[in-house]
């Protein structure tokens, strides 16, 4: 199958130059695409309640013709083709999603909605105006009075009072860093949750946290629907690293690019003061570079940007010293860019650290950081004896995912909150809310649940770093 | 002709009731996309050299089997579908554009290569990046020596020497606001510049600048194609309203939207800590209120955003007066937003001013803010005598546009200036290279000039500003 | 009479080289010191409770041998001398104040404190902070509960309910722009307000505002005092302008000299990407250029900066027109810094703005910006005729007064704070606390009433500014 | 003696309760001033150089009467005194000092001056600022014109080339951070150092740098004075701590303590957003706590702030996990602020950690972050063993001495370099210019390199953070 409309006037491509460009208007045919499935509560409730949306009787939004989305409004996930194959770029059939937003009919009495919203997980900028635009946008939009912050993670749920919620409380919320809820790691367990979710009389759950607390989020979802609970479950991916699949990007992410900079200031001017500086700042990023790469990208002073996806290796031809000696011969000081997870490979574990693994069975982390600082020293005082060296090595990790959300993820933030209202009151569940190339989709929490964004180091964007920093590949050839 | 693909085993919209939700997996066909055509040199230079990209010899490049992008590798425009409709949303055909990126085969030699970069209109956060990665590419990735920026704006080219650059003076452009080439308005003389650029031997034309730029320079291409030249010219637009069609955003208007936030923060306070007081912001936006909209929705202070696209009134039932004095009795304070396109109807004119016409030959533009607040004294006089009121207006315009671009805007800038080198040195002319949902493309510049981007109060967009802030839709009924 | 004692062994300035260095170790004598009385309420109330310190309880404190200042602490107000002659710089007997500081007798009980707090005026950075250690130094340091907030200035007293402060209430003020209580101007009614005073049983007033503001407090303290009212009340001067006197500076003066940056930043980025480009930004300063002055100093991006203590002109030589043709020629851009009472002589009144009066009796103030704006563009167009030409004005005075405190101000807010309670507490009233030559002193408030801070231009401060722009000192000789 | 003159007419002091107010004017003698000798060229060079001070002929100075100060305009250093005792607080015989600015005589023709700039130690926001200034003054305001920085600290002075500055070149470096010459610690050659400035003929030498720098200008001062070397120097302190003494503060300290509320507000936000979460900053200082001090006072967020002057313990009644234990309890998070040189004497130390010694003979220094973190941990796990516990860990050293200085410190920075022109170019030698009392004076470096400035724990302004933060005083009863 050529994805090629046969009847196509010209033939830009078949050339047998293939780069001989395109300057003909040319027409194709693309290959059928494939509309995901949402969950819906009516899937496995019978006689779900069935209400004109609220937002209808408004006295301020007189909805508009086309206001209202429907089922068969779709957005399209595949977008790149290569014409001269038969097949997407990233291959496999085309996906489509339901494009999110408010629905003519709703499946929640907005009297008898008891909404819960927990955050789980390390802090991420962000938080704050994810829970203060659920709590406005489900009083305001829809009329929804009973809304409750479940303190301290998923622990929460069966240990701790939830917090009542209202407009006036969160006011001002999105402009301070961290959560108002306060989170935990840990504490799932599974039964506890959803005899507390039944007990408490929650029939909304929105969940807010990394790739755990979404996979957690699955299996309150799965029970949920074993028991037939008449109870919508929504994730809210939160992770500041960026790591999560299918949507465009995660919330908190501009703002940590953002506030990296300034950590890659205070190196660049440390390095640039000394004789023979070198900065050193490690960036958040356990499986994926992507605040490295875009930190790195941003500033445009950085020589080199390591990250988990691209192996390094530091002694020996096309190694990390050799470059860096290079580098300091003609500049006289050097700015690196370390992402946390960037070589695990490569430092040396004790005996114990061998044996150690963490609780996913994988082997225990270790701290990229001071061991690249200390290194680096050893190299120096070992080819360069006597001569002056310094390395500032600085971690900003606290700094920056603790400030309140930048205005482009502030705009974000409430995007996302009112998107997934707009699911749930229509009575989807199970999903994530997210932008799909730049419009909001419904996507299967299992589907993002699994799925992981990492920087991948054959698209334009990790060869512009590399063109922008000019630092090896790392490629022993 | 329908979207969905006749063998579709389920029906999902065929339900009489349009609201049920789509809860099972679909298939459906899209009709025939049209790749848009786009300039290129061979269209009428002959012989054309024709050389290995030079990238291909870089010691840290190493480019793997899919670096190079070729003329097959399309990006679709259209992405947001009704199935149950015979079209897409939007209407009309579907477009697809030839994705940016470096191509195998270039057609300018890099020793022969004479850049001239000019940036024309107003400051927008971002143009030194621009500037700083065009020249900073060129030299490393192309190996381009001959870079000038011409002073000044259009006039620059045929009044005034150029300046020579190289990557250590633009090291740190970056870092400040404004153009280092400094720009102007108007000086648009085509034969004097196409003559200069023909005498200084300039072969390749990066223009930066605001929709009457971008028409300035379709008129540089046309007369180029006229003359046969070897000369490839790129537009990049620059506009902080983001008010240009096609491409995703237009570079600064982030970090305009983020300088927003502190003129609103000002407001607030002002507003809040007065009796009946009232906080105005003009921000810019002259056909469109896209600052004022993103501004908005990123701050939750705002109680009222006025723009161009959505005609308001003052007096009588939902108007702003009876808004305003609501929200006084209920918070004894508001703060207003408004582009300073908007109520260019109802602001009265002079008889001078209505005979006044601009060089377009429409009315002249008459300044919203400083009539607003005085309609809002005069209102509050009349109808609430001697009680307590106070209007702050504050204009942030210069504060704004000022500034250096923030890391999100930094990035893009460099990615823009990346892009269309590629283009450039791949032969593409009379283009423009810009993020088209996510990804970058070229799009033929007399397309991108005839283009606007308004914001759509049919969206949903608009529809949640007016959740945000629940403000009269100001429709009279 | 002369400073230098007669058994000096060594005589210095005998040289008859007035300018021969002093560099031997010399002794003197000071002329007698006056000890500034402040009142104090056992002046005219007898009986005055008397009880010991609770700080002297506190499980934290431990007051050590000397923490409490007795009233033979005092701080030296003249501190420069000239040996040569008979008299401190600046003339008259030397003065001496009150320190401010905890005593260890006490006259008031906490448990029967009521605690007024007002702002007044306009806004300035720092205000919330004043308020929140008032209320959180209060409550914790002397265990006084009954704390209260006069709401929107001095009307407030008798026109609408007070404000129960709290420590938990007030936590995160500090960290807010403008004043949590609200304020508003005029609204002074002497009997009104102490009729109210006495009716609250407010017996301790915290005033904040302006030099009018400080003039009202004046009124209320002697309407106390001839009532013998058993009533305390302390003046914080809030002028952002820095134009009170004795005092070394006001709260909120180097936070507005911090934010003037920005817009001298974005003048001078309008001003440099322009041909021929004037950037030009107003700043605070009816009375004084204080605020211009610092700005320009900590900038080093301005050409001149104009201020109300000197007469500047715009035509002839040694003008300000002549000045700017010639930065304009060297750099084709130029900064200036107007503070808004500059030039008001020069400005040409309306007749009937010659008619007008403001409340004081002098003549109506006139907005310099715009003006000078007008001035610049009218020389341009007759003495360049033709030649591209830009003034970009900017005000940002609201921009500057809304934000929360620096840290310097903060701090700065904390010890007015804790000062002034310290203060009231031991059983003064009618004074000021503040900074004399960096200890803190208690003033009586007549005092700091009629007391100016205005630009000494014979000092090196000013003569500092005019070398580091080289700016004319437009003396016409 | 007594303080009191004995002729007073009224006698508040005398009454037997210490604590009645003094609510009467009174007059007081003082005990004579010693005037502080300062070093001049003179003193050892024959036949000086005395030219007029060429800002006489300047064109925009017009120095008025006054304008230039003589040997007889002195400065009060102490002016706090207890009239019930006989002497001054503090102690000793009062000193005065003579006044920076400029003299109507130099002793240098400035077309023969040769001037060197070195920056020593590490870096200090405002750095880059004095550099700019010494420039621009010497430049614009004497004429000079050979103007010379010392790259890379004490031994750019005889292994370097001096790099030639002009006020072209220096134009924007008071908005980097960081030092432009580069620096170095250590290098300190005596002997080399003078030839080296003998051989380029250097005769002005401006050395910024922290105690150790100013011991070494010490030497060289002696040096110069024993080689009869008509070459002036002065020394200007650079240390972020504030742990200079007799001058007002240090330049780059205001920045300091602003850059770090940001650490604080992400410890805090941490801390709040976790359950029983600990944020644990560590501030610079090694012998003094001001930055911790000062940054917590401007915070009003940090529960408990350590500095080197007042020991702390961890266990025990008062100590510093009970304190925790009860803030815990009460708000489920707290804020601890600890400098860095907080603790030493209680972080246990290894054999060989208690026999190293650094360059000065004393204990190596360890770092108390990370011992109080792991020990706070411990502590929690022994006596709170399951319960949810985190600290979070902030060294921000490098982020805030990185960033260039604050509008304050710029200010501050451009005085400081013109006094020391000023006093230069007058021939004193061996001197230090600064702030005494918020004027400008002159203090011999000897004095200078002798004197700390510590955190006086008798003083309020630590009062003040025990009752703003509630802490333990660690004073075992």
């Amino acid at each position: 199958m050529d994805l090629m409309h046969p009847n196509s006037s010209t033939t830009p491509a078949a050339s047998t130059d293939d780069d001989y460009p395109t300057s003909t208007t040319t027409d194709f045919s693309l290959p059928s695409v494939t509309l995901q499935k949402l969950p819906h509560l009516s899937d496995y409730v019978p006689n779900l309640t069935a209400l004109t949306n609220p937002i209808d009787r408004s006295s301020f939004h007189h909805p508009f013709p086309g206001f209202y989305l429907s089922p068969s409004d779709v957005i399209l996930r595949h977008i790149l083709f290569d014409l001269s194959s038969a097949a997407a770029i990233g291959g496999g059939s085309l996906l489509a999603y339901h494009r999110a937003g408010p629905r003519r009919t709703i499946h929640f009495d907005p009297a008898a909605v008891r909404v819960a919203i927990v955050t789980c997980g390390g802090l991420c900028p962000g938080l704050n105006t994810v829970i203060r635009e659920l709590v406005v946008g489900l009083w305001d939009l829809y009329g929804v009075r009973q809304i409750f912050g479940v303190p301290s993670g998923y622990r929460g749920f069966y240990s701790m009072e939830p917090m009542k919620l209202d407009p006036k409380m969160v006011h001002n919320w999105h402009k301070r860093g961290g959560t108002a809820l306060a989170t935990s790691r840990g504490g799932f367990d599974l039964d506890k949750i959803v005899n507390a979710i039944e007990q408490r009389g929650f029939n909304q759950l929105y969940v807010i946290g990394g790739d755990g607390t979404m996979r957690g989020a699955v299996k309150i979802f799965r029970e949920i629907q074993r028991r037939k609970l008449n109870i919508s479950i929504t994730g809210i991916p939160k992770t500041v690293d960026n790591d999560i699949g299918i949507i465009d990007r995660s919330f908190g992410f501009q703002t940590a690019v953002e506030m990296a900079q300034q950590a890659i200031n205070a190196a660049h001017v440390e390095a640039e003061s000394a004789v023979n500086g070198i900065g050193l700042v490690k960036l958040m990023g356990r499986s994926t570079g992507h605040i490295a790469l875009h930190a790195t990208l941003s500033s445009c002073d950085v020589d080199c940007c390591l990250i988990p996806e691209n192996d390094f290796y530091l002694e020996g031809k096309g190694g990390l010293f050799e470059f860096l000696d290079q580098r300091l011969k003609q500049n006289r000081h050097a700015v690196i860019v370390v992402a946390e997870g960037a070589g695990q490979d490569i430092i040396p574990r004790t005996d114990k650290q061998k044996e150690e693994k963490d609780e996913s069975g994988n082997p225990v982390f270790l701290d990229v950081g001071p061991w690249l600082k200390s290194e680096l020293k050893k190299w120096w005082e070992r080819d360069h004896p006597g001569e002056l060296f310094t390395v500032k090595y600085i971690d900003p990790t606290y700094m920056i995912r603790a400030v309140p959300a930048n205005a482009t993820d502030n705009l974000y933030c409430t995007l996302l909150a009112h998107s997934a209202i707009h699911g749930v009151m229509a009575g989807y569940t199970g999903f994530v809310s997210g932008p799909i190339n730049g419009n909001y989709g419904y996507i299967p929490i299992e589907e993002v649940a699994m799925a992981r964004n990492v920087v991948d180091t054959k698209d334009h964007k990790w060869a512009w770093v590399r063109s922008v920093t000019n630092q090896p590949d790392f490629l022993k050839c």
